[in-house]
């Protein structure tokens, strides 16, 4: 077999990066399981006609065949799923007799989406979702209680950097084009989304054409859509436009709420704000919506997006109401990575090589190693009992900080640190690394500069 | 929409469940990275003629294509893995000068088969892969590492019934067979592996019809076939039966000292023992073979198998000897889940409600779940300030143990365990649960009849 090549679109990672992303998907799920959200995994397929309810995503969509499949069979009409939300409705509606509403998860899996890749947009990528999901109705706190346990949640992804989480409500603004006459309000909140893409001018001319908006009213809409503050101020911005709506009120509390809720919790590492013009065009959310950018790394748009919707799922009887956010765990990371921004200082999770005198004495090592992880501490035996400067080079090689060299006697066991030379008498019942050297840590490239 | 209905072959797990799961995962990780296992993943496709190099298994295979595809575009030709060993060849050979050898790697994913569902056979199912892969060359030792490692890991799956681990060497009874002048070892190897499932008589007559033995020699492949021990004692055994061939005695040391190599680990949880009549059939080995199985499981076959390739990858140039075990999570688990067998003890996983007195203190119950949570509690604030008696029955459903009543003074905060009924003062910025009971258990059917 040639030396294969990678397939565009389904980025891999070595071990030193894989630990990266395993140690945020661990912190992510930590910090959930902390706010009660308990953890599911859905199949990675559906029924086709689920995943083309959105009529949009069509093209996006992986379908299956068996390769010796010659009739219809019962796996004809099955797609891989494009995101977590459509298998995590369906999977409330199927289970909804055994579960507990509000029903609170969190969901970190693959999703595949055949999109043209680029930086930051792969075929195979990673999804961590958090929902909560009300049975009839969901009260409105529950949308700050999600926004809160995101925000802890990338509070303490420490080696990324600063995240802007970006929040507005669809009432708020669709109680404005409404309170200004818009004839249809939908179709301004769908040209309004194109801000980012688009110049103000264009997306003005737009409104006017295509919204059939009088010249003043498309001003007045992208005059809200300047309106940011990172606290309530924005509400005495919004009203001094004028404009009086009841669905905008209730928008603007629901916000105003929202952004007061988060308050106590945002920094330096996570900042929240208000954003007047975020819409989330196409998607069905009906309250609060959310962006998030992350610094540096803007052009790869919202890292993190989501909001509410008043019926996630219903079965036609019972209906759902669920708010929801998902980060896109490979849109951060993979372009971090690939670029050697982010890495991990081992290649292997061991913290000490246990030496090899010689391939006879192997039983003693392994007894060594034995001891040690019966303590935690993960370890490996030398592979083959060459002079110890080459063991440890092995060690060097693979960023394992300790060398364990056998004694021949209990009393006489030695580890050393190969990063600073010292080397001291250990027992192996009883020793442990620093606390700090247990696990692999996370280098990012700003860390390498100050060394 | 209507209420979707389950996939057959595409189980899915409730949270109860999934939590056991997710412990059992926990724990294979952590034995994994204590032995030095780097854990790895792969993308779920592989182009369709790596997939179809075992000629085998190509009816199993999914074939994916993109829905909008019209043409022969660049996602032709690739199909969902069918077990991992396929993609981590292919990612060893793609990554070579990235690694360093010996290459120890866990693997935790899901690979997809088309076959007809049954009892412990799904279409989507979790595996965990360990294996070595060496340069050239990978000294044995490692087959007797890899073994160790996965007896570790079995031995802390607490709540699983045992395990037995049955291990042989192609070596072995290939070097048998050509010791007692069968004309087509292999063909033997083939035929014998049928044993599990036809009576020794029918195997009897297709060692003499398809492999062209005479009645003798086919008696003294069954002969072997029935020699099992726990320890070495197999070697004397086979050597009473009079057959010499150099390579026999390669597979009766190496069997000896895998045997050996493991004794001080196994106990009633994971007991290993060699056993003749094992040969994996088709598979590519080349020395150490592994099946497993779980008592009460049996009619699941083969849980946890693997083995010994003497040429997991090549490029032509460089070979890439491997020794691994494949772990069938989902075989083991879901028949166990799906009967009730195993279950967590909640649904959860918050470890305390904090009551709600009205709507306008939740700030005052979120600040209480804030600081219980800085002490790594895992909890939840109560959806609606019900009676206190109707929020203690939320916690029940839940099976959350303990409720949290907040007081207006700091001293006034009560913990009340609701299982016991017991309640008493409690600080928010210091109380924890006793250890057992920070995280949801796992609960076996053993466990609740005895109750």
């Amino acid at each position: 077999m040639a030396k294969p090549t990678p397939l565009s679109g389904f980025p891999e990672l070595l071990p030193e990066q894989r630990f990266v992303e395993q140690q945020v998907v661990d912190t992510l799920r930590e910090v959930f399981e902390l706010h009660g959200f308990a953890g599911i995994e859905t199949r990675a397929v559906e029924p086709m006609d689920q995943l083309l309810r959105k009529g949009d995503t069509s093209k996006e969509v992986y379908v299956l065949r068996r390769l010796q499949e010659t009739d219809a069979g019962t796996d004809a009409g099955l797609g891989l799923h494009f995101d977590l939300t459509v298998p995590f409705a369906r999977f409330v509606l199927e289970n909804a007799g055994k579960l507990e509403f509000p029903f609170r998860r969190y969901q970190v899996q693959k999703a595949w989406r055949g999109e043209r890749p680029q930086d930051g947009r792969y075929r195979e990528f990673t999804q961590a979702d958090i929902d909560i999901v009300g049975k009839d109705e969901l009260p409105f706190h529950h949308d700050v209680e999600v926004t809160r346990v995101m925000v802890d949640a990338l509070s303490r992804l420490e080696f990324l950097p600063p995240f802007r989480l970006q929040v507005n409500n669809r009432k708020l603004i669709q109680g404005f084009y409404t309170g200004i006459g818009a004839p249809d309000p939908a179709e301004v909140m769908r040209l309004v989304d194109k801000l980012d893409k688009l110049p103000a001018d264009t997306v003005r001319g737009m409104l006017v054409e295509e919204a059939g908006l009088s010249a003043e009213q498309a001003d007045r809409c992208l005059e809200l859509a300047t309106i940011r503050s990172a606290d309530d101020s924005f509400v005495d911005r919004v009203r001094a436009l004028g404009v009086e709506d009841p669905l905008l009120e209730e928008g603007l509390a629901e916000l105003a709420a929202l952004v007061r809720g988060c308050a106590g919790l945002t920094g330096e590492k996570v900042s929240i704000e208000a954003d007047l013009s975020i819409a989330r065009g196409l998607d069905y959310y009906t309250g609060t919506v959310f962006e998030t950018r992350l610094q540096g790394s803007e052009s790869l748009g919202s890292i993190c997006s989501g909001g509410r919707y008043d019926a996630l799922a219903s079965d036609g009887r019972t209906t759902y109401p669920g708010v929801g956010i998902s980060l896109g765990v490979s849109r951060v990371l993979v372009p971090l990575l690939n670029r050697g921004a982010l890495v991990a200082d081992r290649k292997v999770p061991s913290v000490v090589l246990v030496a090899l005198t010689s391939e006879e004495t192997r039983g003693e090592s392994d007894a060594i190693a034995t001891a040690l992880r019966t303590n935690g501490v993960p370890c490996e035996v030398a592979a083959t009992a060459q002079k110890f400067g080459k063991q440890i080079r092995y060690a060097e090689r693979r960023g394992i900080p300790y060398v364990w060299f056998t004694g021949d006697a209990p009393g006489e066991h030695q580890v050393k640190d190969i990063r600073t030379g010292e080397q001291v008498a250990a027992d192996p019942a009883t020793w442990t690394p620093p606390t700090d050297d247990l696990r692999p840590k996370v280098v990012s490239s700003t860390d390498q500069e100050q060394q």
